[in-house]
């Protein structure tokens, strides 16, 4: 969830200069409407990493908007008036109202998910917590209220850089504490905790944004449009429209870097390389599935990418190495009739493997946040709730010591141009070229960033995306092969 | 909740005679048009107490409609096939397509439910799995799906009579095995833990309908008509009206028979027995009220009722033995503007006592299920998410060792009649009197029907309600003042 949080977003002097003055009138714009129609209040949540500059951000927004009409709240160990009345009290009587803007600062996650990152609370109870704010989430929305949650994340390597430049300078050194290198200490504790809460409460009507930290620009104005995007979306919103249109759309790179862009496309092996590489892992893969522990699991691995970005070849070199009974491949197409008639979920779950079985989508529920969601076969709130429905899929999957290998392999699109002319040419191919795959190159752009928001909100710690550099074939081929060999090891415990 | 499946509810053989044809045609043509419109599936489930004839009602459901387009499942112990999968696999596999009903006997209840009856899995465990049954049904109506639950439920005297009697039978006896007595003796335990479930997973897209199964003919009638009505419902709503269509309707009790109109209105008591009983337990609350454990807890108290049913008096009762800085009382009109720019709970949390300290409520934020649901003033999706809010509320106050005490006070019509003559006469009385009591009146039955949905749905284990006969003003304040200070001392452990 957080790959694309750590890419080094940056946003330029020059670039920002150009954006403020618009974003700045937008909100205040947005925010004398949203007074004057008094329709709903809007909650801002902004949780995260230490030091990636949340306060700042709670500033810069005060400042950017009229902070008449926005109330700000901290919340720290409560107070004896508030101990003394149940646990959400103290959120309660901080609502905005209507028409207003409210800041909750750490608001209501922070408690329990530092409170299990310093071992004061057990799983389950933070699972209880998370079910109560999900409830409590989905009672202010069902009243209309229009909650907007950013996360900002910092990689370990940048938080430390960043307390140490704090410590540096005399005139922020007093920010640093001793807690704050303490904490320092369980960065990879509190980014699991958070990364499984961010998990759990990320629902289709009150999803996660999460924001890189680094650079202040960059969070900035990324929040700052986001804020903007999300007001106008529902200000706008014709009368009626009231169950998507509390949906805040997603988010587009301020900077325009994406964990796509950001892939060494140029990455490649040699074909004598690659046939030894090949006659390693597959061997290395046959021997695990053979092994007693095996029994005990079972495989579902997903295969998404680009049209022509060699989805077929790498299974194929998964296939080979296994027993013909022990796998099965499903192709996914557009679905059935009977598969129509049923819930989106319902034609993979029929698939699932048996313990000690391999089930490989070529394709998969993934549809549901990319073609679906692109080419408009269902509604926003349809593919929006479908992220945590997938989150939930996955993990009943893994609890049930299934191990979820998920690649996405990716082409440039002058690769994909070379490939499409190249099958068109060979007879035995031309099968595999279809009028679709050339109105999907159109919308090369939607489709990225689809991309990029299905692994921003699936990519989580028990079921990770593997993105796959994948215009040298045998590059792929093997990288492919090697994770799933990886993942199934990790998970039998060798 | 199971109040009102304890009354002895019976349907006689001229009404059942008369009821059914109607009711069957009914449901076979709602069923040809859910087939013909191929929209949503329908999911009936059917849960409850051993010999409250769960088995029977399945196969009258199958008997009266087409059976060609019901599927019918039973869940025992996992297959092979099936313990193989995640835990859901088993009812993905059967769920019903579009068009079609699926009946699923005990469905994905029994087994949590059981589990926890039986000391195998512990609360914190049940309730996760509760939660992942409220997420499925969450999916599975944002997908469309029409959920009916019913629970039928025999009180444990009931339950006892009906094994006995299918023992005596030659012809029934092999159906009453050990195990049934077994569970038998595990009643008490079985009725907490439903109860428990039924309340956290009556939700507002799926409610649970309490069923009484002493009488065969009752239960038929009543689960047949609910079923047609909530198919007629959704079939017949317009276009676009999916969200609160999606609703089944609540239940009006086949056989007339309500618990308000069980209550034995012509309960009384003499002036002389009132001043002794008055005198002893409003020193007992005294007492209670400066007893140290006290300052541990909390008190809201909720007082509901007809117009003129004499809530006053009774708050003025037990306010006269308390020390005024102790106590506040919170009179619920209309809400403010202010509250009505919040969620309909806030103008409640805001008023949570301190430690130590009582609220008492005159008129609640049950006016959101009464008032606002009979005058139309919030939308069905709104009331009928407003039971599972309340529940959630008032869980939360009860963890936090508030005891919470609600009473609905309830005269006859007769009675309320004179009076409301009576205050007009009696000019310092005048106020007490308006245009709205009078037109209240006229929706007597409305509000009736209000009444026992709430009682149903929100009288639970931790905070039951409590039905005071208020004809005689005596004896209704004795009740009250009688049964608060037994709940405050059942708190402290007395």
């Amino acid at each position: 969830m957080f790959e694309s949080a750590e890419l080094g977003h940056k946003i330029s002097k020059e670039v920002w200069r150009k954006a403020i003055p618009a974003l700045r009138e937008g909100l205040l714009d947005a925010q004398l409407d949203l007074l004057q129609a008094k329709k709903f209040p809007v909650l801002i949540l902004i949780g995260g990493v230490d030091g990636a500059g949340k306060g700042e951000t709670v500033n810069i927004l005060n400042e950017w908007m009229d902070p008449r009409h926005i109330q700000t709240h901290t919340f720290d160990e409560p107070t004896d008036e508030e101990s003394e009345r149940p646990l959400m009290w103290r959120y309660w009587r901080k609502l905005p109202p209507k028409g207003k803007i409210g800041i909750f600062f750490g608001s209501w996650y922070s408690a329990p998910i530092v409170d299990n990152v310093l071992g004061n609370i057990k799983n389950s109870e933070v699972d209880q917590k998370m079910e109560r704010i999900i409830r409590f989430e989905k009672m202010l929305t069902d009243e209309g209220a229009l909650i907007l949650k950013f996360w900002l994340h910092l990689s370990k390597e940048q938080q430390k850089k960043r307390l140490k430049s704090l410590e540096k300078d005399p005139l922020t050194r007093w920010r640093v504490t001793g807690t704050d290198w303490d904490n320092f200490k369980k960065y990879d504790r509190f980014r699991c905790v958070s990364e499984r809460a961010l998990r759990q409460t990320s629902t289709g009507e009150a999803p996660w944004t999460i924001v890189e930290g680094t650079d202040p620009r960059y969070r900035y104005l990324t929040i700052g449009k986001a804020v903007l995007d999300a007001l106008r979306h529902r200000l706008d919103a014709p009368v009626g429209a009231v169950h998507s249109a509390t949906l805040p759309p997603t988010l587009t790179a301020t900077d325009n870097l994406t964990i796509l862009r950001c892939l060494d496309m140029k990455k490649k092996i040699s074909k004598n390389d690659y046939e030894e590489e090949l006659e390693k892992w597959q061997g290395r893969l046959n021997i695990l599935s053979r092994h007693n522990e095996f029994r005990k699991h079972s495989v579902v691995a997903v295969f998404e990418g680009n049209d022509a970005a060699g989805k077929g070849g790498s299974i194929r070199r998964i296939s080979q190495s296994l027993d013909a009974r022990q796998y099965h491949i499903i192709p996914v197409a557009a679905p059935t009739e009977e598969e129509r008639d049923q819930p989106y979920l319902w034609r993979f779950w029929r698939h699932l493997p048996r313990r000690g079985k391999l089930a490989v989508f070529d394709r998969s529920w993934y549809g549901r946040v990319l073609v679906e969601r692109v080419e408009g076969f269902c509604s926003e709130a349809d593919w929006m709730r479908g992220y945590s429905e997938i989150n939930d899929f996955e993990e009943q999957l893994v609890r049930h010591k299934i191990v979820v290998v998920k690649f996405w392999l990716t082409i440039t699109a002058d690769e994909q141009l070379r490939r499409f002319k190249e099958r068109e040419k060979i007879s035995f191919k031309r099968f595999k070229i279809t009028e679709d795959d050339w109105r999907n190159r159109e919308k090369w752009d939607a489709y990225e960033q689809a991309v990029c928001d299905m692994i921003d909100r699936t990519s989580t710690e028990i079921a990770p995306w593997t993105l796959v550099e994948a215009n040298d074939k045998y590059y792929a081929r093997i990288k492919v092969l090697k994770t799933f060999c990886e993942r199934i090891e990790k998970a039998l415990g060798k």
